[in-house]
């Protein structure tokens, strides 16, 4: 017979902190806190797998459940020495959910259930405290009729919050508190009588019915809007389900020797190894939250101001707390956010989990553990959300100036948080004006519908960048990574009027230069200027500061040892300029995995021979223009080889389609026309006859090098001219010339022969040689599916998953924004595999790839240099695949170093 | 040892005609000839795969081979009892290319090789016509210094053929034939010194010299333009290289006892029974072809006016050629095209293959070999070129009228044959003016930039269809060929001006009204009105002319009934109407295996609904709109039901981006404002909403379903009402819902709630049921490789290989246009994937979902709906695949039922 609920409680448990997949976490670690003698109120898990029947049985629970339901509550009555409904000595219970995962606040609650007219006698009999129990008999009432059946909440208004006011107003009283039993005990018939208006029956009086229908509601609960968008945005399955834990009631409010609070082993801020909490006499948990009244702090440093402490006030309770959460952190080996009530001096816990924390915390709490002999440091680096560490290379906002902000009503709007990183700076709309304002001197944040490769200068001067449309891998989201700038992208309440120069967001209009601050690790957007405080790893690393007083840099320094001694994935960096390539070094890469060559061609001389190329009549013309771009080219090769030395550089040929390099407004074509002789007329024509109605799917990759080999020749001749430089000053350098977008092995066929015969030739020229290799990206479904063909000519395969994704599900990463939305919202995906890649589809392509290619190459060099190569999940994907390296942007890469790392620990 | 020359002549041979492979055609029937005794100068075939070789050693000969040619040169002098640059009595030779397949006048033939003034004498000696041997000689230098050096035709000049015209000038003479042996002599002196100017060499006077420098010229033929481009057109791999065949040379032009000549054993144009050909006496094979000489028939009809026949002329010599011409088809079994060559009374086959015919003949002969017992039924269907049947069904310009077109300068130019047949019309621009001019009775040839699907009521009045811009696949080839119109696309020479209602082909320009003829079947473009023809097959198909006189219909009919006998595979047709069904009935559809119900909502009414619908604010709005397109789609479900009776119809939910349907210009939306009463800046507002960058790969497909699920709901309700109502009448209808782009098995469980819970609610409204099913278009990557799972919610899948082949390839049908064309050319890809599915990439994709959606579903029933249901190559590799039916336009319906029965007839 399938066990359905699981009892807890009295020092014994029939689950354990194992079972979080049966039991939820808040029910396996009660379970775990009963076993370990710790003081918790007796109760049961009914588990996940219930969740999940009720569900297929279109909501209908099991018909076995009851039967084991009662028998456990027969349970908890014998260690609580009270009985569910017993019009003496009742006992109440909470009814609470609890996921695999932490979902705070998320789902519902029932409180002080097994309340009626009877039980309330009985209550106040066993208590002695007829106010308190009217107290919890009314918010039992309104918390049920809400979470069961939805009413009391209408529009903006609480009904039953409305009621309550009322009656303060009749008794010209302003708090609740000075509400009297009596009153409470009328508040109690008039919510009832709300409830049969709106119900059109009475309100459940009994206990029974009332706890099958909590259950259930908390079982719903899983499927409500807030749940679905919050597991979406954290990548949790749908199928998992809630457990529903039902657990006798204590209370912290019957009197000065009761309190309640919450607390944390160490702080979750900073990670300080300290006792840190809040806790509040005679009341009950919501009010700790709730913030109606100032809580107390559950301990204080010597010599501390401020209110009592716990430790001071209550301070044999506090005895039994500090005993439990050092137990509990030594058992757990971690840091726990717990809950507890005291009832009439005597303590119980109510719950212990992992605390979240800040990446600061995170960082400083794996590595005091290990210094405490806690835990090792393979469990330290799997300690650490990789993207956490991000946090440690922003720029921040100070948290209070957030908060006072926010109260303030500046808080405009939040969107996608693309870059992160705080950034402050005037608005301006188009990217010339960003350049213009910064050589004043000005700070300035980039506000457009969208960006493009034309605005890169703009962008690399911004301190920020928000755009209206696109997600986060967007060109804004893609450059602003990859550039380090703080990006918040696709925000709906965000619109431009270039024409008027201001932008609306929220409702609120800012005109151009007016201050605008962007959150990039919320993408939180906020009205005015915002302080921020350079990160202190980067001051380390990218500014001379001394490491010796650096703490942060030092925990940094070595979680990253630590990390880069597990790993066995490379990691590279996609960088396309000397700069960042210097960048990439600093934060840990070993090589360049992709070097985007038509990054190179915006800036004013080289758009205009890019444009006097594409625009060309014939080859001859375009031969002309090629050789405009060539020395242009080969210095920003020289570049990249100088930084990254004896580091392999992987470059990228021409990739996007042609009209994207070209002006589109009449003003640019008119003054191209100018430039170049030709007129606006036959620029016009030419530039439409660019047009692609998909152009993702058009004349791009290498069938511009098929078509046009003299640009092939160009960059082949561009790469070993400056390879060659590079090497004669000593510099033992390793081009690796990636031809992009093959489908067929032919096409690569095709355009290794004109790089092969170019390089020929310059080393012909030079009467001297650099070793070099021809390799492929992997980026169509084709390409992956015949890879055992194209490895006979690819020397090395690059995977882009961007591309690769985009085809293998038909999904345009630009226009499937605002639907891929409501797909993670209806649960139809669970997460935007533009950020993470998705195994099940694009992985069986990676796969098929990896298995032929070396099929055919045996230990053939693979890596992947899609934006997915700095998402943790992705990365561990690679690393299971066989991978020999992943790139990603400069900024992403100790993500991607501890993301490896964690992939090789888990498998040893 | 590899043997690379093959031996034939004096009744024996090294080869034989089933060594195509090796030898190619021409070697191997030479070799078959000799070894049936019949008389064929003797010679050798140097292998393709030397040809092969001769490539990949970068044009170079393996080593052994000289000594193997020279081996072989020996025995042909001994049978031929000259030697190769004997000066007394000299062999001459011709050296000729030979593929696989017939190239016919693709690659390049030498003839009298083995001529120098020494052998030259000799030559004279021994024929004791000096004449003859000085006019061969002046041949052989024109014609090896062409071939071999590529001099001589410079530009529009043939330099050889200017000093050949000086010397006849400066003779006085008009014609080549009244040259003197000494003019002539000295005419080779003359080209002799050309070449010397040119070359900086002396001409090859060494035999040995000659004979390799053209069989290297021979296999370089193969890679040359001409051939590569007719090796794009009819799908012959590059890799198959020719042969090369070195011939004893035979004279046809000694005397008036020899003659040459080419014959048909059978009637190539109509297929009669008769022996049919030309002949010249005293001429080179030359000359027949070059068409100077008129020629004489091989054989009159009895009471047959005109010149003399050889069967008169020669009757010895025809004799021969009769018994030789019965014994080779005899043997061959099939129509016979026959070279020969008499020689001072004596007969030499130079060639015999099999014949090229038209559609007709080809049905004729195949059929009339069965009557005469010659082939069997199953090597008639075999016989017979699937595409070729679509001749007998189109209306067609009768061949002398076009002849005399073209050589009244009337043809303009040549595209894409894209929808077969003959149409005259005057030309209309837009597709209102075409609804228009035919409703006060005109003919009209629609042309256009391109078409798009608010052009389909113009398309369906039109005679034909002609665009400048797509390929086989642009919206008009594949709306074309589905209405079965005629249609030219893609022409590059065709410039539209909408502005001033004209147009330019090929440098001439026609107003709007002008007529304008199109030949379908060549894609030909001729000016002026061309009288057309109805096809007899569907004269009684669809007009109910009696089949009794019809004898190309009864043709098709025993044909088809051949086939349907054979095949396994079912053909369904591509239809959206009742009145398509109704013809795909007649051609022999065995279910609708797509029905897009897009298409339905082009017309006044349904435009606009659907329009409002789009543009909807809200939920509700959508309702209303669909509310009143749902009673206009049951009815056009309902026809086709009625249609299709007891037949499978596979309808599509809506599919194309929304953007599709809405206007674009300003008149359009102004007018649609005030149909609406919605403001036009809204509605101006809403539609730049909805454009994509790439709208392929956007918000269409079940996208549109997941977030607008009313419109799938309002679909099944029409579909199932209709069926309903069709039921009623007594027919047994069976409906299958297909669901396109899914991607993911929750988008197809999403939809496929929404259409069964719509289709519950209809079953309750009319106390009613029909029997359905749900499947899913297999139309993605990730589709495919996620079939198992998708099999685990679809009843049967439908692949849809046009979006297969763009997102597997990553490949835009409506952009590759350009860059597929050069991508041809230049042999990078063998064939275009939108034509021909890609066996090897897409292919790929297919297997693997079959293999996991029939290891889900066992015996699930599977199809494909793509263009690549009418192609035999493709039908052939479904029927491979194992797929239970292909569907195609209804005109391709016997083209895909000969190819399904040929393909389970090689299987046998």
């Amino acid at each position: 017979m399938t066990k359905r609920v699981y009892f807890f409680g009295d020092g014994v448990a029939d689950g354990e902190s194992a079972m979080k997949n049966l039991l939820g976490g808040k029910g396996a670690n009660l379970a775990e806190m009963s076993r370990l003698g710790i003081p918790v109120p007796a109760g049961f898990t009914i588990t996940t797998d219930v969740c999940t029947e009720f569900y297929e049985a279109g909501e209908k629970f099991p018909a076995a459940l009851e039967a084991e339901v009662f028998e456990n509550l027969r349970k908890v009555e014998a260690v609580m020495g009270a009985k569910f409904g017993d019009p003496g000595n009742p006992l109440l219970v909470s009814v609470r959910s609890g996921a695999r995962a932490s979902m705070p606040g998320m789902m519902d609650t029932i409180l002080n259930l097994g309340l009626n007219d009877t039980t309330a006698k009985g209550l106040i009999a066993s208590t002695g405290n007829e106010r308190f129990v009217y107290d919890a008999y009314r918010r039992f009432v309104a918390m049920f009729s809400d979470v069961v059946f939805g009413i009391g909440k209408e529009g903006s208004h609480n009904n039953f919050e409305l009621i309550l006011e009322a009656k303060k107003h009749a008794r010209g009283v302003k708090q609740d508190i000075d509400l009297s039993a009596a009153d409470l005990k009328e508040v109690v018939a008039e919510f009832k009588a709300f409830f049969v208006s709106r119900m059109g029956r009475a309100f459940p009086d009994d206990p029974r019915e009332q706890l099958f229908a909590a259950v259930g509601a908390v079982f719903k609960s899983w499927g409500n809007d807030r749940a679905k968008a919050y597991r979406a945005m954290y990548n949790i399955p749908n199928e998992w389900g809630t457990a529903c834990n039902v657990q006798a009631m204590v209370f912290g409010n019957l009197g000065d020797d009761c309190a309640t609070g919450v607390a944390f082993t160490r702080d979750p801020a900073s990670g300080e190894h300290r006792f840190y909490g809040e806790f509040l006499i005679n009341a009950q948990g919501e009010d700790v939250v709730a913030g109606i009244r100032t809580p107390q702090p559950v301990s204080k440093r010597p010599g501390e101001e401020g209110p009592l402490s716990m430790a001071e006030a209550m301070p044999a309770a506090f005895g039994d707390l500090e005993r439990i959460y050092k137990k509990l952190e030594a058992h757990y080996k971690d840091m726990q956010d717990i809950e507890f009530t005291v009832q009439r001096n005597k303590l119980w816990m109510l719950q212990t989990r992992n605390g979240k924390r800040t990446g600061f915390a995170a960082l400083r709490i794996a590595i005091d553990m290990v210094d405490e002999g806690v835990i090792d440091q393979k469990t330290a680096v799997l300690r650490i959300d990789p993207e956490a560490v991000t946090q440690l290379l922003r720029p921040i906002f100070n948290p209070d100036d957030k908060a006072k902000a926010i109260k303030d009503g500046r808080r405009l709007a939040k969107a996608l948080p693309a870059g992160p990183g705080a950034a402050a700076g005037k608005i301006v709309l188009t990217a010339a004006k960003a350049e213009e304002q910064v050589k004043k001197g000005e700070k300035v944040v980039l506000v457009r519908h969208e960006t493009s490769p034309e605005d890169i200068r703009g962008m690399t001067v911004s301190e920020g960048i928000l755009t209206a449309r696109g997600g986060m891998t967007s060109h804004a989201a893609v450059v602003g990574r990859q550039m380090g700038k703080v990006c918040v992208v696709g925000c709906h309440e965000l619109d431009v009027d270039y024409a008027n120069k201001k932008i609306t967001i929220g409702g609120k209009s800012f005109n151009e230069g007016e201050w605008l601050s962007l959150d990039g690790f919320t993408g939180e957007i906020l009205a005015g200027e915002m302080p921020t405080s350079p990160s202190e790893v980067l001051q380390v690393l990218f500014e001379g500061r001394d490491p010796a007083g650096a703490e942060n840099y030092q925990r940094y320094a070595k979680l990253m040892s630590w990390a880069d001694g597990l790993r066995r994935l490379k990691v590279r960096a996609n960088a396309d300029q000397g700069d960042q390539a210097a960048n990439a070094i600093k934060l840990g890469a070993q090589g360049i995995g992709l070097c985007r060559t038509e990054h190179m061609f915006f800036g004013g001389v080289k758009i205009d021979a890019m444009r006097e190329m594409i625009l060309a009549e014939d080859k001859a013309g375009r031969e002309k223009a090629l050789a405009k771009l060539l020395p242009l080219q080969r210095d920003d090769f020289a570049a990249i080889f100088r930084e990254m030395k004896e580091l392999p550089v992987t470059i990228r040929t021409l990739d996007p389609p042609l009209h994207e390099f070209v002006p589109h407004t009449d003003a640019e074509i008119q003054d191209l026309a100018q430039k170049t002789g030709i007129p606006a007329e036959t620029l016009k024509a030419k530039v439409e006859s660019l047009h692609e109605f998909n152009p993702m799917l058009g004349h791009r990759g290498c069938r511009l090098g098929v078509t046009y080999p003299e640009i092939t020749a160009m960059q082949a001749r561009a790469i070993i001219e400056a390879a060659l430089d590079v090497a004669k000053e000593g510099v033992d350098v390793h081009p690796e010339i990636m031809i992009p977008l093959v489908g067929f092995k032919s096409e690569l066929v095709d355009q290794e022969k004109v790089v092969r015969a170019e390089i020929a030739k310059v080393f012909a020229e030079r009467g001297a040689t650099v070793n070099y290799t021809v390799g492929t990206m992997i980026e169509l479904p084709r390409a992956a599916l015949t890879a055992d063909k194209i490895a006979e000519s690819a020397e090395f395969f690059s995977f882009g998953t961007n591309d690769l994704t985009q085809t293998c599900m038909g999904l345009s990463r630009d226009d499937s924004g605002p639907f891929l939305k409501q797909y993670i919202d209806k649960g139809v995906i669970e997460q935007d595999p533009f950020q993470t890649l998705d195994q099940e589809g694009v992985g069986q392509l990676v796969e098929i790839a990896v298995l032929k290619g070396r099929k055919t190459r045996p230990g053939m060099k693979i890596g992947i240099c899609g934006e997915h190569g700095g998402e943790p999940n992705s990365v561990e994907f690679c690393h299971r695949t066989g991978l020999d390296y992943v790139s990603c942007s400069p900024f992403r890469i100790p993500v991607a170093r501890l993301a490896a790392a964690q992939a090789a620990a888990r498998e040893m």
